[in-house]
């Protein structure tokens, strides 16, 4: 009864070797050898090339928070996702830093400053500025109360009804509709699913605000980069942050290195505390043993 | 008895017609035929060309927040500064929004961007950022509250000793060195004046913490721009997000444009509004004809 640990970054391989010195549950990394009878649970980032090999898996404990990539592990295997206060604390932080650095025309003006173009453009104030974030999960609506606290104006889309305080909530995609129309940001944070795939793409574009800006943040393949390239271009949407991509790392031939109005980050909105990681799936194990719920379960028809 | 309007843009002019209709000065446009000897009063952004042709002159009221382009002014003639409260957190909102860009990366991605690089960088905290603002009067003091709201550690230098709670307050130039070397981003929202004129130079940015950033939205002579090119490329200077320069507008030849990992807007951390700026006007010349002090004072000998 082992746990397979799929990740090859030292800094977490060490803080899993201290968490599980004393743990009822064996350690196992992925550059030993080892008996794929003996792995009970996996802690890792990409789904594992052959799902079939482990006969005695039960639990897969995912090292992010997003888990679209375990879109075809077999329906009997338990996923388990990340939740870091540390890492939603990140993934809020970048997306302030995106909605100022839009708000105040830093995208703008960095594509001026390649052309060597001063032109000043009209100042907003966060009271005049309207931010939309997709999806209100830990991260989203986190980033909605931090963006509130700016005075930033916010509302939010998420799949069920929501009610938080101070900020508009809609669902459904009546609901999204209703928001694009009016926000001067849209921020994607989404988990990746059936649902939100492509979900970005010309028609939603043209949607928005004219000139209105985008933040993404959750999955690359919930936008179709073809078409925000498009809209870019054509000054539909004013300026982009994006942190995520359809291939990551970007390619060097990507088109996307060259959008207009654009930065690009590489995947760094959050990341996962190494120790944090080693103490949620011990303490989930713990909770294994003993017989009670687990914590952080993905509910596997929804997909997040 | 006028007040001389010695503007262009047609929303200062219409606010100063709307609040001067029944006062009991008289306005006159720059670009009337009027007598100098009318003139007791100027409103400008820039200095006459000869002020010896306005026998008459008692105030001056500047434009902007700085006074420095004012320095030849005689002495007997009151300079009043503009203090206007959307100004203020204009400039504000501009320095949080450079000050997160810079801790999560955006202007060296930015950089990575034009060379099609991926290279994640370290994640910082806002907590583990400390922020030293040179300056800390109207619009420093403000900027620091904001700043430590956020959870940033911010410290500040001014001329005489200030006490701002939570904020850890020098003087002095010994003051600043002390701040130097631990600062993670370096504000400066200083007055130009004989003493901070040139202050970032080369031995300036050596004092700083290897890599750390620069946001300048003070005056652009507080800065030596060929030294600071020099600490960009040499990496001593990390990341540096500019707002003002030497030559406004920053000329096509001039190499700053091409200063790496450094973002460059075209003076637009703050404007001040019309009808506020022709509201501090007209409240201060009422208690001028009142025979009151007035508000807004610069003092000609510290030069702010
Ligand atoms: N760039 C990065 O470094 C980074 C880091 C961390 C996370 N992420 C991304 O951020 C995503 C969100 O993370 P999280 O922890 O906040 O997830 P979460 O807690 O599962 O929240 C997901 C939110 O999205 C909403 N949602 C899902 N499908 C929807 C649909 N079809 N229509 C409308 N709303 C929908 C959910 O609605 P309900 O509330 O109704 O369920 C929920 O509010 C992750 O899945 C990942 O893709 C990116
Ligand atoms: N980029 C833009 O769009 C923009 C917009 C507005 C203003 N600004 C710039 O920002 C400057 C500051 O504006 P403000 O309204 O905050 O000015 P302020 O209220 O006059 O405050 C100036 C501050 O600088 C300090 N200071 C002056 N000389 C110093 C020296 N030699 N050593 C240390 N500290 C010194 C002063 O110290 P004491 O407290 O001891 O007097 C004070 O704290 C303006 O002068 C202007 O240059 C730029």
């Amino acid at each position: 009864m082992a746990l397979l640990l799929n990740v090859t970054d030292p800094d977490r391989i060490s803080a899993f070797e201290a968490m599980f010195r004393d743990f009822p549950i064996r350690l196992v990394r992925s550059d030993e050898s080892y008996d794929p009878d003996d792995i009970r649970y996996v802690f890792t980032w990409q789904p594992l090339e052959d799902w079939s090999a482990f006969f005695d898996l039960e639990i897969v404990f995912s090292v992010s928070a997003g888990v679209d990539q375990f879109v075809d592990l077999p329906d009997h295997i338990t996923l388990i996702k990340m939740v870091d206060p540390n890492n939603t604390q990140r993934v809020v932080d970048y997306v302030l830093a995106a909605c100022l650095a839009i708000t105040r025309g830093f995208p703008v003006y960095s594509e001026q400053q390649r052309h060597k173009l001063w032109e000043p453009q009209p100042i907003a104030s966060f009271a005049q500025t309207h931010v939309a974030i997709l999806g209100l999960g830990e991260i989203g609506t986190r980033t909605a109360s931090a963006l509130k606290s700016l005075g930033f104006r916010v509302s939010g889309w998420s799949r069920r009804e929501r009610d938080l305080e101070g900020i508009t909530c809609v669902s459904g995609e009546d609901g999204v509709l209703s928001l694009l129309g009016s926000a001067d940001i849209v921020v994607c944070l989404l988990p990746l699913t059936s649902e939100t795939r492509g979900l970005m793409s010309a028609s939603f574009f043209a949607q928005m605000k004219h000139g209105a800006g985008l933040v993404h943040a959750g999955r690359g393949a919930q936008c179709v980069f073809d078409d925000l390239g498009a809209a870019l271009k054509s000054g539909q949407v004013g300026a982009a942050v994006l942190d995520v991509f359809d291939t990551e790392p970007l390619p060097e031939a990507s088109a996307v290195w060259d959008f207009p109005n654009c930065l690009i980050t590489p995947h760094v909105a959050g990341r996962t505390d190494a120790e944090t990681a080693a103490r949620n799936v011990a303490e989930n194990l713990t909770r294994h043993l003993e017989g009670k719920d687990l914590l952080w379960q993905v509910d596997r028809k929804k997909g997040y």
